[in-house]
């Protein structure tokens, strides 16, 4: 009776492999990218820091706004802080979209936010379909707590992992042979293992066919800001504004962090971007379990607020990578 | 099929008076403690934050450590936090009581840290006993996202809401009676919402009772240091290595966190403290969904450090509550 429960996903690859929907032949010569965060303009940041000693909470500048930074507890979070990360998104993206700072939600870090997404929409035993290959702590983040399969879309390196909208339909009738009921696709865009992105008419026949099966489609665009110039990322954002495409907005959900494309993968702020009122809603009560640190709202909403070192910190990342 | 689900559970009293389990007569007179977090000694930070600029990431003095700081991704946490809250933890109980930072788990304040140990203890449907009045939040923190069940062991104002022995059991054959599997008893002290201690003998009392039914103990023991100096604030990891008690240290587990006893409650500090290595070893884990914020992790671990600094926290503390 007073047993205690064994994590079962932890350990990246095996748990991976010991999915019991992921196919037997996994592509060899995959690497995960795992801590590949943005280090390289770090320097920037440092600059940055030593000049606005008054952004610091604890400096003689800057200590007069501690004590009601410390005891901020509104669960929205600041309105800096969410003003700040919205614009910020909208800048990786070539400010070709905006983003609304009222649908930002704070997780704990990307793998805060995807298990929140997963426990918003969906039940135990309902599913996810996956594009191979998927970063394999996916299996501990959407399964793990929540009770969520995760059926692999087969992407095969033949065809440079294409995601066609026949493995997509396949993967789909396998979950129902299983008799899973699919709830949405996740769509990691930067892959994260390829390093790779996707071209916009693969993004908006996967827009069709979650529309076509009313399901969710969940976008980790963590790396959004870490790729070349050329060809250029394309978020899932751009492509639901399009004039041909058809979409219900309610259906589609973003996952990002600050976690690589900034390189701060410990001050773990992670963001979920709905477009569904009822997600954000509640996302945001969920996101009690695991709220950014008033400290680090503090100091991202300062350093985000000013374009001029935005500005400079993107067209450096791009420049580097 | 594109349904989403909404929070059940979220607002404080509501969620309490739906919990089934829950006595209908609600003790009248009853009020949250809610936002009781200590805002009187944050003079006293501030003062050693203006003196140690060098323990700032953000100041000349400080921002070589910024790099390595926003890079740490360790999810056991920094050493030098968890041994300095380790040592904080046996300070604000009078150092009558050792705690190993190895056992230091972090979560996301007090809130991510029950709902943890909740996932660890107890499967969907099982229960932990609750002695009332209870902090209505934990209807939502212990109940939503788990499955768990919470029933009230119901403490009576005409008896100073003791919690004896009678009211132990019946909260435990209540539960048996409803097919609920009993996994642990979860016992707040000091007390919100009454802001009472317990004394020795009913945490004896407690500490037997637990160890008869083979079931788990969770002390929430986060207003540890917001107490008179008498009657002394006695944990249950004194009462535990007393000669007279038997008890299996594997059944007891402490939460903590820094938003009440220091009075940051932004900054999402919160602490699973378990005797059970199974526990430490899933909750550490588990822990990947709230981690600190390393920027925080860092200026605590410097701030609590400071002997004389704590010291003299600790003593204004209880001076002026």
């Amino acid at each position: 009776m007073a047993m205690v429960k064994t994590p079962p996903y932890f350990e990246g690859w095996k748990a991976y492999e010991t999915n019991p929907f992921h196919p037997v032949d996994r592509p060899d010569g995959v690497i995960q990218m795992g801590l590949a965060e943005n280090q390289l303009c770090l320097d920037i940041v440092k600059k940055w820091l030593v000049k606005h000693p008054e952004e610091s909470l604890c400096t003689a500048q800057g200590v007069s706004k501690f004590k009601e930074t410390a005891l901020f507890q509104d669960y929205h979070g600041m309105p800096e802080f969410r003003g700040a990360v919205a614009k910020f998104m909208g800048k990786v993206r070539g400010d070709r979209v905006k983003f609304d700072p009222e649908r930002i939600v704070m997780s704990g870090g990307a793998t805060g936010a995807h298990e929140m997404v997963a426990f918003c929409l969906a039940d135990p035993g309902e599913a996810f379909l996956v594009p191979t290959p998927y970063y394999p702590g996916f299996d501990r983040d959407l399964r793990w707590r929540t009770g969520v399969e995760l059926v692999p879309v087969n992407c095969e390196s033949c065809n440079n992992f294409n995601i066609t909208g026949d493995a997509l339909e396949a993967a789909y009738v396998k979950a129902q042979e299983a008799n899973l009921r699919v709830k949405g696709l996740l769509l990691t865009n930067p892959s994260n293992p390829l390093g790779t992105i996707l071209d916009r008419d693969t993004l908006k026949n996967v827009v069709k066919f979650i529309n076509q099966k009313n399901i969710h489609l969940i976008g980790d665009e963590i790396y959004a800001a870490t790729v070349f110039m050329e060809p250029e990322f394309v978020s899932i954002s751009e492509i639901i504004e399009e004039d041909d495409v058809e979409c219900n907005p309610d259906l589609i959900h973003i996952v990002y962090s600050l976690s690589k494309d900034m390189g701060f993968p410990g001050f773990r702020v992670g963001i979920v971007y709905s477009y569904n009122d009822a997600v954000v809603s509640c996302a945001r009560k969920m996101s009690s379990f695991g709220l950014v640190s008033s400290q680090t709202q503090y100091l991202i909403a300062s350093m985000l607020s000013d374009d001029d070192f935005v500005d400079n910190f993107i067209s450096e990342s791009r420049a580097v990578v």
